[in-house]
């Protein structure tokens, strides 16, 4: 059984039903992420699920703890840092279709990362296609000029044949499960 | 009343409060962090505070309610973002003490500071101290350097007249109400 929740991030799965899954696309960014820091390579961080805190309880002599609170969407995009001294700010979507549609990316995400652009820094949509299982970096200038095509009438979401002819395939592997930074020195450091 | 949580950035004061507490920092910051954005001036977010959720509810025909979940230590810091093009971070702390106790900062946030600094990004902390009204910018190098020297058995804390001699005063105002770009500026881009 999957439990919805109000947005995809904050989706868990029961832990029987990990294996059948493979190894989530956060899981396998965090991992990554995790790599490029130790090997000071990046400072990139998830940040944390935004939840709006109603009410909280005070056990005796135990922490304090949270007995009512709602997940709230988020303001901005999942993960960013510093890459090679510049700002690098972006959001990793999984879809198990074979086109990403645009409605499961919040409009004031697709804002946001054009404005970090505007003002110089790497922005992109990181989409892994799990039917292909392949992971591609679409710069968000490019993600953006797809979505207000789609909302002047043409299509709605991105299809893996055009996210490979527009994007950057990212490599898959160990160490780091998910190498995106390297999609990111093809595009943005070539 | 206050209720004591267990790390600052998640105090709330009762409403009945606010009027004597003056103007939150947490809140002043937020707003200059807004008004930045508006002005296309930067992209600054304070990040959400990290929680734990073990125990989620799914009430009938209503979103999903957290009904058990427990505060987490901070990975990083609390704002981050881009100025100039520039990756920026920073933790914004206040005391009622006359001197900043280094006790008041986790030792992994300093470290990541650090390591930012290191890449090429700005960092710093905003210390303000509430008994003289004002606000400090000590980059993190310098602030780096009194950290080691309390650990070597010098000054665990920073008294606000070494703040002001290290460090840059932030104006205060109205637009914004803590204007700290203008001591980046000085600092960084002089």
């Amino acid at each position: 059984m999957k439990i919805k929740y109000p947005f995809p991030n904050a989706r868990v799965y029961k832990k029987t039903s990990y294996k059948s899954q493979g190894m989530l696309f956060e899981n396998g960014l965090n991992i990554t992420n995790e790599f490029y820091r130790i090997n000071n390579k990046a400072i990139i961080y998830k940040k944390p699920t935004p939840i709006q805190v109603v009410r909280v309880d005070f056990p005796a002599r135990s922490k304090a703890k949270i007995i009512e609170a709602y997940y709230r969407t988020p303001s901005t995009t999942d993960y960013n840092g510093i890459y090679k001294g510049k700002y690098i700010d972006y959001e990793a979507k999984e879809t198990s279709r074979k086109s990403f549609a645009f409605k499961h990316i919040f409009p004031h995400q697709i804002e946001h990362l054009k404005k970090v652009s505007e003002q110089g820094g790497i922005a992109f949509v990181l989409i892994y296609y799990k039917v292909v299982d392949e992971v591609y970096l679409i710069d968000i200038e490019v993600f953006y000029d797809l979505y207000q095509a789609g909302l002047a009438g043409g299509r709605k979401s991105i299809p893996v044949e055009k996210a490979s002819e527009v994007g950057v395939l990212v490599k898959l592997g160990y160490t780091p499960p998910i190498d995106y930074l390297d999609a990111v020195d093809q595009y943005y450091f070539k």
